[in-house]
């Protein structure tokens, strides 16, 4: 058992919570809680840590997972957990290496592009929202959150396992793929001509998504087939942007639903 | 200009920063920043505190405005203020007193009626997206998250401004009335029989929303004319709060609207 915070592993799991260019050059990333460790696919996990009371209380469920995990004491377990009150159990795994030729190889693609996303409770709330309005994949320019910081992770309540995904150096370059795949994209912007609604979304879609409070970035707004806008009352002058990706979402998926 | 911190008055902004139980007993809340304090209703508008910088630049603006602001240091504005970059402008605000009565004898009501929510910020998020979605007013059962807590109100982007609201002592009465007033309330519900989109909602439309983790009360559920689910694919087994909320009154602005 681990008993002391400068131990080197615990050093390491510290860099692996905070630092996104630890978890990037490991090629891993860390997911905290029992829901979040034991969903995750078992051949992605690379080590199982737990907390010496959660041992006790979970011997039986670790064991038959197949988990040989690393024990800290408690006190060791809270002071690299990145939560407030932490259930005990972390996990580190393999980042996911999906490719664009993958995500669009799909039948009737669904797709969102996000420009420069910012909030993490935000990304990761569009994944989940994602995986429920059965989005096929996710593309991120290379300046958005990093989807594999803790906040993020614990907010796609596992989508993070299941959503493809893929950062893009390039955006606009990959908006262009995804249009040579016969893909039509919609940019979400308020001077949209027609209403979300209005169109149809049966074949191939794809909505780019732009940064919380300034919106897309004019050239990534540009790549897109066409404009659609999210008719408003009040004087709201913008959504969230989890929330505009929702619409868009769930209007897909209501338009692809055989009722 | 007050330059302590140990000044009365800063005491008190402290308080109210904090407290829900200091902003009830004074009936009044905080508002942060050059546009919630401008786009406040004016009549409502108690006092204005703004920092010695502010003061220097935006002397004219508050002149136009009628504000006659009490001056902080920098220094005690940073101490009072509830963000991290402060603006240095605050103001307090009378809170707001609707009534069930004038948010149900609006012309085909509009209701979301929230069960227990406890997250600020997707309090705030409800409140910004149902102005945007046309919702008519917001019911909120007692023990729902303060609106005026400081991080609910910047969320809001001045929808709390305009968002009709109230907290009811006892919710389940209070959903009855909304039925006799003719109003179908809709509980979101994954026990729902029909999806949320096979329901007409032309007229008075309500729906229950429940809180993050638990979703709603058995015994406030019931209370609902119907239950309507989301459908969702994956693995995903609820939906956050104010994402549900989104889809729910996304689909009653899409019905309503002309195109």
């Amino acid at each position: 058992m681990i008993t002391s915070t400068s131990n080197q592993r615990v050093k390491e799991l510290l860099q692996l919570q905070k630092k996104s260019k630890a978890r990037n050059q490991a090629g891993v990333f860390l997911a905290e809680g029992t829901r979040m460790v034991m969903e995750a696919p078992q051949k992605r996990v690379r080590k199982v840590y737990v907390s010496e009371s959660y041992m006790k209380k979970h011997e039986k469920e670790l064991e038959e997972k197949g988990f040989v995990p690393e024990i800290l004491s408690d006190t060791v377990f809270d002071y690299v957990s990145d939560t407030k009150t932490p259930q005990g159990i972390l996990a580190v795994i393999r980042q996911m290496d999906y490719t664009l030729e993958e995500i669009l190889k799909q039948k009737s693609p669904h797709i969102l592009v996000l420009d420069n996303l910012q909030d993490p409770g935000n990304a990761g709330t569009i994944f989940r929202t994602a995986e429920a309005a059965g989005v096929t994949g996710i593309l991120m320019s290379r300046d958005c959150v990093d989807i594999y910081n803790p906040k993020t992770i614990r907010s796609t309540m596992g989508a993070i396992y299941r959503m493809p995904f893929l950062y893009l150096d390039d955006v606009m370059a990959g908006i262009e793929t995804v249009k040579e795949h016969g893909v039509r994209v919609y940019a979400a912007h308020l001077d949209g001509k027609n209403a979300y609604d209005q169109e149809d979304y049966q074949k191939g879609t794809a909505f780019l998504i732009g940064n919380e409070g300034n919106g897309l970035r004019k050239e990534v707004a540009e790549c897109a087939d066409a404009w659609v806008r999210i008719p408003m009352s009040g004087q709201v002058e913008s959504l969230n942007a989890a929330v505009a990706a929702t619409v868009l979402m769930f209007e897909v998926s209501r338009q692809r639903r055989v009722q």
